[in-house]
């Protein structure tokens, strides 16, 4: 297909696919002219994926291209693979590690790591960013909520192993890179959205009468 | 106590306690000289609870009004004064509520809402939230990862429900809309960390050969 087919097939405009092409992160075309190329599915698909990472991962031009580099090493282990696409979807904080209270947190989280059997890099940015809110439940007094962090690990197994086997069922590479971006970015913002809506649906049972509950609520469950 | 002594024990510069008094978020302390006011216990606990909302919740000097107004109404029942800090915390999203995929993913959220048999109200900016997710997933065509959604909402209850008996173990209306907030925000960052390192946990048992787990992660469990 030609350019402008391309840019139609998979919404992205021309100006941006030209970008793509001159930053190295879409392969080129097969040049039928001087002027002209012409593009495959394989180069639908790769814009769909470079699309994920940009649009809904938020990466840099630079670190889709890491990413991109990753897919195409036929020799990285697809563990490394998912591992890259994970880890550059990360935005870094900057924290005062030598801080006594947040080394404190650090290590009250590689003890909850330890204690779960977690296979993951204790040096990794997700450590450091749960340090960063344990530290503030303590720093503002509010120990009694940290109670919550083994419902909070339960919680996150069980949806990271459906993630995880979604992800994997899609065999193909470039897929399932696409499935750890979607997954990682829009999959908390369902999570988040329905962990509110529990929340208010938990303080609704506890603290409403049941009599009350259902006029309250009753356009709902009408 | 003066106003250094309240500045000091709780870590707020005299400037902002000044501002807090003028915006009215602070009530006035006992005057005791033309220049001089004494402050108690409660306003230190005040003090303690604006920083909760407008630190920690990120809230405008004008919603943590609305939320400290709610405080002081003795007829408001908990689970609408909860809900009041609770709604303050989502910030607003523009977005095209006529768009027909956009339609069909808030219907999804709903019958799933109806399903579980939520008391939530289906107009709050979570159902919404929820809805923009769903939308991209399937705009991006990885209608395979919503396959999650049921775990999703499993998760959801799960830290909810224990998030909300912390809250409510706390008895005293300031401390629990405190309690709102902290879990809300840090709690959400607490279980989003979480949920990445156990993706990668899931990632490393199911695609790294067992034989090569130990040594890949011999520093985390040593």
């Amino acid at each position: 297909m030609r350019i402008a087919e391309l840019s139609q097939r998979s919404g992205t405009s021309i100006a941006t696919i030209k970008y793509y092409l001159r930053e190295g992160l879409l392969p080129a075309g097969m040049a039928t002219s001087r002027n002209q190329a012409e593009y495959s599915e394989a180069h639908r698909h790769r814009l769909r994926l470079i699309r994920a990472l940009i649009d809904v991962g938020g990466l840099s031009v630079a670190a889709a291209r890491n990413v991109l580099t990753a897919v195409d090493a036929p020799d990285l282990p697809t563990h490394f693979l998912l591992g890259a696409a994970h880890g550059s979807l990360v935005r870094p904080r900057r924290r005062d590690t030598e801080d006594e209270s947040w080394r404190a947190a650090r290590d009250e989280v590689v003890a909850l790591v330890q204690r779960r059997g977690w296979y993951v890099d204790i040096d990794c940015p997700d450590v450091f960013h749960a340090a960063d809110a344990v530290a503030a439940f303590r720093t503002l007094g509010q120990d009694d909520m940290l109670e919550a962090m083994e419902t909070y690990a339960d919680a996150a197994e069980l949806v990271a192993a459906r993630e995880v086997d979604a992800v994997i069922a899609r065999r193909e590479r470039a897929r399932m890179v696409e499935g750890v971006v979607t997954a990682t970015i829009l999959g908390e913002a369902i999570l988040n959205a329905f962990r509110r809506m529990a929340q208010q649906d938990a303080s609704a049972r506890r603290l409403v009468d049941p009599e009350d509950l259902r006029s309250t609520y009753a356009a709902e469950h009408g």
